[in-house]
């Protein structure tokens, strides 16, 4: 069998395991950098394995668009295509679809029905449709170890519109999906919805689980409701996945939730936070985040972290990457990916010795009580992921 | 004595050499990657030294406004500064002064007099002067290995002017430059001026050499004559420098520039073209340019160049790098510019070993013959520094 799931430790919910590839083992739990466009932005294939990044995550919907599934599969998919020689993953597209071309006044961009969904290109504006085939060709060829099925994910709190149109939906898909998808070497992750709503929750993942998938993502969380909401809804579904397959919490996250999914069970994570608030000038350390640009960095000769065993921390100051951010030299967005990546990639590298080492019962509590102890710190601001 | 100039080989006027630095040796010919705001756009210090780069050069001007000379001397330095360990040139700030702040509808932003120049600052307008003494004061607080004096960049075409104002300021603010600078560790190049005039130029080399200088520079070239003034220009100049002196062509050039500039005795080149044209989405190859964004590229698996040995021409095809370019991503900046630098020092390398081989001769043949060869191909495009 091409993956297999092992599970190498157990504290409460907590787990650590590994998941084999065709490109290689996922020791999980696993933090996966976002490369939208078939690049996580600013850095190179290189510096991404040097911030010690296992698993790369790229966007359907932008590859789909630009430059096409098509040319990536003729240059060899995805992997040679970017140079990436690790274990990837794809989503669906579909919550770009929902999202970029589903906002606001955008909403007539996009026309959903039983069948699929039909979107206008937020490039040009061109006309697309997705179905579960069309989106499993797409994934195909994109050759990702692991790839998504196709779901709807709906406004979290609107019960019936989730009960009566985007679970039905999600649920049809995903078996559509799992018949259209044929590639051996591809895992593909069934997608659990349900928004905040336990029942919605439960019937989801009773659903998912039935069709049978080699692992189950969490979907729909970390658009818009409360951070407890999130938990919450966590709490009732990870129990209804099945112990012996990984479990994907998309699109999370900060942290703290990567300390509170862990906690619940949860074994892959991504997030665009890193790479996006070290664009904007953010330095991420685990008990927050840091804006580079405030005057009290200027004369700093200390490394953003004197912790951390980044390149960047190894090499600059803070008032170097202060100038950079000042001077909006890329530099900036570079040297902050890399240290902002390195945070969240040794953060999940100690949770799941933690958890190896059975003590992630006092990893957690210390991770907290340090975050109470940085809320002193002027210098520490929260985050959130989306 | 801290610097020396040591010459290996010659062949005609094409000199092979070594100069000494407290930072390590320049082994010459040399060309220069360009980091303005203390920083080579889209590069880590790790990236240019994996290009090959030896020496870099920072720009005075926008380092004495952001962050501030005197904040870098406090953080120990440029070197420090920006972790790059091997020698470092700044300029005087001067040509940024008359070509950032005096040009156009921003004459008036300007004023030059006998003592030094007023300027307003291209950031914010706030009003600042340089003088001789002041921007010594930069240049030994920026702390480069090797400095550059004062001088005034004028158009090259006028002659009344260049005689009677630009050329008497350049001289007295070059003996002035070399009293109040004292860094023994820096060492402090004269700049030969005199626009396109080769008795202007005379003169000029001869007020220098007096004055007398570890280095010599020729500038005022490269601003707006013709090809064939700048090397009728370097054909009477030259020949009037020390023979045991580094020869430096201030802001200069192509490749072309770089085999006819050697061909002529020129020892230090620097240009920002490799780093701003990556930026602009073309690949540099030694007989020219490619323009990435043609549609032609889109499915082409081959490197930028078969024969280039950099990281970006060993992993990525040219519909990657296309792809990069269409999406506006910042990986296209740092590939390119890695690439685009790697073309010019590896053939500043392989014009050295040519001179070292007694061959520069056959070389410089053999590059206009690939270059003619080279017109023949649609996909490449001449180019020019500036």
């Amino acid at each position: 069998m091409l993956f297999s799931f092992e599970l190498l430790a157990r504290e409460g919910a907590a787990r650590a395991g590994v998941f084999q590839t065709v490109h290689g083992p996922l020791e999980t739990p696993i933090y996966a950098p976002v490369g939208t466009q078939a690049t996580v932005k600013a850095l190179t294939p290189q510096q991404l394995q040097e911030v010690g990044a296992a698993l790369v995550l790229a966007n359907t919907y932008h590859l789909y668009l630009r430059p096409g599934d098509a040319l990536i599969a003729e240059m060899g998919g995805l992997h040679a295509f970017m140079a990436w020689q690790g274990p990837m993953l794809t989503d669906s597209g579909g919550f770009q679809v929902f999202s970029l071309a589903g906002q606001g006044d955008k909403l007539s961009l996009r026309q959903i029905d039983a069948d699929g969904v039909t979107f206008r290109s937020h490039l040009n504006g061109s006309r697309h449709r997705f179905t579960p085939e069309k989106v499993m060709e797409i994934e195909q060829n994109l050759g990702a170890d692991i790839a998504m099925v196709l779901d709807e994910c709906a406004v979290p709190d609107d019960y019936t519109y989730q009960r009566d149109f985007a679970l039905p939906r999600t649920h049809a898909w995903a078996e559509r999906c799992k018949v259209a998808h044929t590639r051996q070497d591809q895992a593909l992750f069934g997608i659990v919805q349900g928004g905040i709503f336990p029942d919605l929750r439960e019937a989801s993942a009773r659903h998912l689980v039935d069709i049978g998938f080699p692992g189950y993502a969490i979907g729909g969380l970390s658009v818009g409701e409360s951070k407890s909401e999130m938990l919450d809804t966590l709490d009732v579904t990870v129990p209804l996945l099945p112990e012996d397959k990984p479990r994907y919490l998309m699109g999370v996250g900060t942290p703290e939730d990567l300390v509170e999914g862990v906690a619940r069970g949860i074994d892959i994570f991504d997030c665009v936070l890193p790479t996006r608030v070290a664009r904007n000038g953010q330095a991420l350390v685990r008990t927050g985040k840091l804006n580079m640009r405030n005057a009290q960095f200027a004369e700093d000769p200390a490394p953003i972290d004197a912790t951390c065993g980044c390149y960047t921390c190894a090499t600059f100051s803070r008032a170097y990457i202060r100038h950079l951010v000042m001077a909006k030299e890329m530099l900036s967005a570079t040297l902050l990916s890399i240290h902002n990546l390195y945070t969240m990639l040794s953060l999940i590298r100690d949770i799941r010795t933690a958890i190896l080492e059975t003590r992630f019962a006092d990893f957690r509590a210390a991770f907290w009580e340090a975050r109470v102890d940085a809320g002193s710190t002027r210098a520490v601001q929260d985050l959130s992921c989306r």
